[in-house]
């Protein structure tokens, strides 16, 4: 006998899993779609010099990589942004621009599995690519605003906007515009370690003055209106061409939101967000769960300058986010946001008599031609076990008909949820589940 | 520069292709969650002694396999049925049973690349395991009909069915039930190399006398209707207890598909489909395109006794089919049956005004609420380029407004297909959609 197991840092999805698993990735897709974004797809596998070109050091070591049985040295993808630029500068001529485009897959990555951290997740990635107009940054915020609204969180989460334009006008101003990484690392430590050791860190790595300290931790700390946010930042910038054309950026897509009907509340500036390093130039996005922000964020992006330029000359700018499905599905089991079911069906139709198989399946094709999503018990078993399995799999009816109830042409329907139950006359079972 | 490019016998899917992969996706699980199967998951990588376990010969040797990191031997999942038998394995007591799942999901197979084929593929399976009833090999085939009608093969495919039973019971009168291997493997070559090649092969694996082979070749190449080939197999296989009970199992299926509403021509009787080797051991399914008969099957399974023999002692016997995806796709896009689009959306907004963006906004978000799928063009661009894109994309309607029609609070409606425009009010522009 072979253990049945699966590997460290897996995981099987059972049903009561993989449905709502499923329900947001399908709330994914339409709602890209209904922006233009169309679905690509692109190999698990790539080759090792493509994945390894663009990633971090980290992303290097937690790989899956391997030679095949050609001998080539390849790699399971780490995540979906590699691709989309290898995609990207091999397709482009083809595809035109502007490109739009969704892509929800399995990643993979070797990580530490402490903190409850899986080695394959999935991401659902949305990027515009080949125009910097701003309409896409505003269309970056609506499609966050959009989905999540669509998943059952209205008015319970925010999503918090940056500028990388801004520090790094701020920094130019202060000749420190060189050790943007360094001054980036140590401000997105913020939340988590406090202000004495983020100051520590920037004198350290990027040489600030105490001045200069203070002056990038109190916009790091700004609060406020988004209005009272704008103002300061204004001020504090007032010698920078650049941080004060990503402040304009910031309000245009401020003003765009409001136009889609997005309050305030639902949109906030923050200078705190960094996310990640040198990658994104321009806007940045996070977003948090009013109810569970300690889960981090459930859906960041950006733009970028230039998408591709390890594998093509051709300079490709973009926008986009990424949703963390897994993270959101665990959050959303917390939040008690999940359906308690185990089957996709609604109705069970019970066996009893196995002379009447065909009326049966009559029945259930009647209904599943009426929309009605039905399962048929595949065996003529006791009652009790036929309604202890449509107990235990969540279905919200069953229907209940044995050879008597044939003859005089008639069913018995029972409610699950509050155990009542109806007799209707066989021709109008369907109608009585419309 | 690194060269961008996919590795041999990987392809990206670009909209084009990604769209009706994706329309059949959605539709293969819904028929499937309308009879009741549940979707599941499991990763893609697993123990290499899992994956090898029930792998033939070949399989093994086209597996993607490795060490990670942890020093672990690792391979991809050729297929989903062997993760199916480790998971019911693993999770069945919580699971019980019967249990519907279905798992739509990327496999790997380091295959020879001649003729189109492909070394990473998606399935879609659904099985029911738990249960020996005839009514799951009959839901077998009402879910292969349900699926093929809905996606527009009404009256241009057929189901062909056997029963394992039958060949296993005649072998047995003929003392070579021990040869049933190598009988399948020779009569599953009829169509391909032809009769006096089978007799042949017969004679020389399973020892066959000539009146054995003549027998066996009779029977596999039985024509007519189903009533007409049952007929004469309950002639040949009168000695066969086993036989006739495969017999009276396809009278079953045949009736049960009667009562779905499927008519005779859909499913047919065929003997001489054998369906792989010593897996099955009931009935057995393949799928023909009546108009691309030459692909070969596009959905085929069969009944099992015992699923998870290498990982669990409990028996669990159970009955699935697998749609084979890309295959089926090649055969759409050689009918003609793909729709010709890049974009999942209807409506193109083209952008003339920058002043008026928020106003742009607002009208696609008018539309987005009414249900209609809209992209709105990211930048202030020419109409020739934005009419250029709106073209290559395949578009169905454009919506023109500038600066003057605002004013007036009206928008043009063009249609693309018969070019056809018309002036509506902007108050009016989501009805106009509806």
């Amino acid at each position: 006998m072979i253990t049945p197991q699966t590997l460290k840092g897996f995981r099987d999805y059972l049903p009561e899993t993989m449905i709502p698993r499923r329900q947001i990735i399908n709330a994914a897709a339409e709602v890209y779609e209904s922006f233009g974004f169309a679905p690509i797809d692109t190999p698990a596998l790539e080759y090792l010099e493509i994945l390894q070109g663009k990633g971090s050091d980290e992303t290097d070591k937690q790989m899956y990589k391997f030679q095949d049985a050609g001998g080539r040295n390849v790699g399971m993808r780490f995540d979906l942004t590699v691709p989309l630029a290898r995609f990207s500068a091999q397709h482009i001529n083809e595809l035109g621009t502007p490109f739009k485009r969704y892509h929800i897959a399995p990643v993979w990555r070797g990580e530490n599995t402490q903190h409850g951290r899986y080695r394959e997740f999935v991401q659902c990635d949305f990027d515009t690519i080949g125009t910097t107009g701003v309409e896409s940054d505003i269309e970056a915020v609506l499609v966050i605003y959009t989905l999540f609204c669509r998943l059952g969180f209205k008015d319970q989460f925010v999503i918090h906007v940056n500028n990388r334009q801004i520090l790094n006008g701020v920094l130019e101003t202060m000749n420190l515009r060189d050790k943007s990484v360094s001054v980036l690392r140590a401000i997105d430590k913020l939340p988590k370690v406090g202000a004495e050791k983020v100051i520590e860190e920037l004198k350290q790595t990027a040489g600030a003055t105490d001045e200069q300290c203070e002056s990038l931790l109190a916009m790091a700390s700004l609060t406020g209106t988004n209005d009272e946010v704008l103002a300061s930042l204004s001020q504090i910038a007032a010698g920078s061409e650049l941080a004060q054309a990503g402040i304009a950026r910031l309000r245009q897509i401020l003003d765009g939101a409001k136009a889609a009907g997005i309050g305030d509340s639902a949109v906030q500036i923050d200078l705190s967000i960094a996310r990640g390093l040198d990658y994104y130039t321009g806007v940045i996005f996070e977003t948090f769960l009013t109810e569970l922000p300690k889960i981090g964020s459930v859906c960041s992006g950006g733009r970028y300058d230039n998408l591709a330029e390890l594998y093509t000359k051709q300079q490709l700018p973009g926008i986009g986010a990424s949703l963390g499905l897994d993270r959101l599905l665990a959050a959303m089991e917390e939040l008690g946001k999940l359906p308690d079911t185990k089957t996709p069906a609604d109705v069970l139709i019970l066996f009893f008599d196995s002379e009447r198989l065909n009326d049966y399946i009559k029945m259930s094709v009647e209904l599943r031609n009426a929309g009605v999503k039905v399962e048929l018990y595949p065996e003529p078993k006791k009652i009790k076990a036929q309604m202890q399995y449509a107990d235990r799999k969540g279905f919200k009816y069953v229907v209940i008909a044995g050879s008597k109830e044939f003859e005089e042409g008639k069913v018995q329907i029972k409610n699950l949820a509050d155990g009542s139950q109806k007799d209707v006359p066989l021709t109008e079972l369907a109608a009585a589940f419309k």
